[in-house]
């Protein structure tokens, strides 16, 4: 349990109708209560109630706000700790005056992610899970928030624990094995290692094959949108955008302040480049930026090539089919509402049917099929199955591949006859890589690094 | 009371640790309650309590979001009505999700400053009040905000009130005459209506008076830091910034993302200007550029000169003091700590003592002084003093110069002898003026008008 009570602005800062203050810790509810002016000393407020009044500053009466103070007592609470948050009006103000008055009763600022770790360090949750919290935080799209949810719920970590216990469980076999020889014990057998090692093994081979998606949906599809200009490559953003109209509308400049440049595809999040230049390609003057573009481009994860269902094709667009043939790209032939010219015969003998998508933006049919296209091409087109469990975070990908690694030292090692003594070591290994995840034996240094990454406030 | 039910996110949007969906209406508890799953029913929960639980899709009983929903039935809530609010996981999809969810039970997505608005429709606040709260979310220094909270808690409106009264009063007195001229009721004489006028008009331009100082701690003193480069006008900078420690940097990119080049200055809040430009002047090239600079410079509020202790005047610099010496400028003679060369008896020659400060940016020393010679300059000192009913908004502003226009004709027309009835349209077209400062005889138009500025979720 850790001794110290914390405190930081835990809502996003800006203009909004109101602002948090988190207070966390043995003292948070003893050093609140005298700053706090009300009918309800929060001293003998109950749990999980809302209390009207002001924060008052003690030194010379002056109001600082009009509040409403949360009480929720340990261990029901984020940190499992005691915990006092304060909602004051919005904007920076109101919030920053709170947090000073209140880090002024002695109370210590919190570092980035602190309040996570404490839910961590008082056993609330594992690392896993308190990894998860950021995820939920940072995600921008429904899918990758239903992945980061899950896992923050322990999804990954109900995966992990048996892994461990098959190796904790061969590991005292092992153990007995050496200490008492004379024993009556069945001799571990290399059989017996390769069993369970390559059981395990396999088990973190198919977690590691949802890697790359958890990794896209985590951080997006970078994607690069081509065509010439009338071809209508604005036309399909804002058809995309469309889509997505209750995420990108409902709160005016909400997309080009948080997610710029971003929309979401079925849940798949997309990163779209702004590939502006790469149509200029005729302009001389600009061939270096042209050039940066097209090597935004090569790096992009989809390009979604645009054509205009209505003129034939120009000499640009052969050239861009030419480019692009071995890469991730769609092509979109848009405008079907009108007369065809396009020689289709042509994109079809050296394009997959699948990765050709027929639209009409202007009339927004046809993004159904371009979802489809995108799953298909990142996930197999199995998205829409049940299973979240994506693995995502770097860190537990590192884990997972150090973990194979030496469960097969410790397989081969077996197969060579090589001393229990040394493959124990291999087993124990990977029982603490495993632990890692979960958080068991990690020190305090990487914990401080993990947590860092967090904004302010969790 | 006002029928629908509406929902709107209350934080603002961006990386926090928690986010708000506040929802407010007679059937916000009835329509919030079978998407929430908790061991708690929502209708049987007792106001002003928190409850932990989940945000589920009823349709396919989809988890949206872990959450902890409070339940504030009215009128002992901020619109009067029932309000449940809703703490979801931070940044975007989770609060989205969660408002989608809800709206889509027939709950109407809040429009920007509704919340605020139903508490004024419902009688809970006036207008002043509701017209306080954007200002309470918009101030960008400490005593902004005490000023926009004491309007919010009513200060303007007991200043109001009681004008209104008098008029009313004298109204009734007129009207009497008027209506029953046999009555025995003291006869109007034009000194009685002049002399409840010119109490009237002397309160209201008393209130005027305040409205500079109000204007300017709402919306900053555009101020122009400008000097040679060697003078330390980017150490006067830092130090101005260092000073104000706890609001710029408890966490981190606030003030570059919301009140860009913005300190606050004892409670004033600053907004500096970039001059790099001016201090290039001798560039003929950049002469447009610099051009456009100098008119920055001539509109600004308040100019503050950085000079070098350690030089002599530079042939710049005084042509410089020349063009500024009728402006609002204050001379800051830093580099204290270093021997002196500036010919200081030239520069008290010509400005006011009052209007030179000595600092050492580098030491930080003398930053108190020069903001005392601020404070003189816009409050005559007097910033420090009590009273913050500052009238401070346009609208009000306008509606009090009509009123003493109104007032100052009916002085005029009494004491001309023109017949009662025709100066009792002005008592109370004055009455009106004023009512329309607390909302009383105020159109839906002007309504929507007022509230439309406000941000969503208020």
């Amino acid at each position: 349990m850790t001794e110290d009570t914390i405190a930081a602005v835990a809502t996003a800062l800006g203009e909004g109708s109101i602002a948090v203050v988190r207070v966390s810790g043995p003292e948070a509810i003893e050093r609140v209560a005298p700053l706090f002016k009300s009918r309800v000393d929060l001293r003998d407020a109950d749990t999980h109630t809302v209390n009207y009044g002001w924060i008052r500053d003690p030194r010379d009466g002056t109001i600082i706000d009009e509040v409403l103070v949360t009480v929720m007592k340990g261990p029901r609470s984020f940190t499992a700790e005691d915990v006092v948050e304060i909602s004051t009006h919005g904007g920076i103000v109101a919030v920053q005056a709170v947090l000073e008055l209140i880090l002024r009763t002695g109370v210590r600022m919190a570092e980035p992610g602190e309040f996570t770790k404490r839910a961590f360090l008082n056993g609330r949750i594992d690392l896993a899970q308190a990894e998860a919290v950021i995820d939920l935080i940072r995600s921008k799209s429904n899918r990758a928030f239903q992945v980061a949810r899950k896992q923050a719920e322990g999804a990954l970590s109900k995966k992990i624990v048996p892994l461990r216990q098959q190796l904790i469980e061969l590991l005292a076999h092992v153990e007995v094995n050496i200490d008492y020889p004379e024993h009556d014990v069945a001799e571990m057998t290399s059989s017996a290692i390769t069993g369970t090692c390559l059981d395990v093994k396999s088990t973190v081979e198919q977690l590691l094959k949802t890697a790359a998606e958890g990794k896209i949906l985590r951080e997006g599809i970078v994607t690069a949108i081509v065509g010439r200009p009338n071809a209508g490559k604005s036309s399909l953003l804002n058809a995309l955008a469309q889509e997505n109209k209750a995420i990108v509308t409902d709160i005016p400049g909400t997309t080009r302040d948080i997610v710029e440049e971003s929309v979401s595809l079925s849940g798949i999040p997309l990163r779209l480049l702004d590939t502006a230049g790469i149509r200029e390609t005729s302009d001389v003057v600009e061939r270096i930026g042209v050039e940066r573009s097209r090597g935004a481009l090569l790096d992009a994860d989809l390009i979604l090539l645009v054509l205009n269902h209505h003129e034939k094709l120009h000499e640009d667009e052969r050239k861009l089919l030419d480019e692009l043939v071995d890469r991730p790209v769609i092509i979109v032939v848009n405008k079907m509402d009108l007369e065809g010219h396009l020689e289709l015969d042509e994109i079809e003998a050296r394009f997959r049917k699948d990765r050709i998508v027929s639209i009409s933006a202007k009339e927004g049919t046809g993004i159904d099929r371009l979802e489809k296209a995108v799953s298909q091409l990142f996930f197999g087109g199995s998205i829409e199955s049940g299973d979240l469990t994506y693995v995502s975070n770097a860190r537990h990908i590192a884990l997972l591949h150090q973990t194979i690694q030496t469960l097969t030292d410790a397989i081969e090692a077996a197969n060579s006859g090589i001393p229990i003594d040394l493959i124990q070591i291999d087993l124990a290994r990977a029982w603490e890589l495993l632990g890692e995840i979960v958080g068991d034996s990690v020190g305090e240094s990487l914990l401080d690094q993990i947590f860092s990454q967090f904004c302010l406030g969790k």
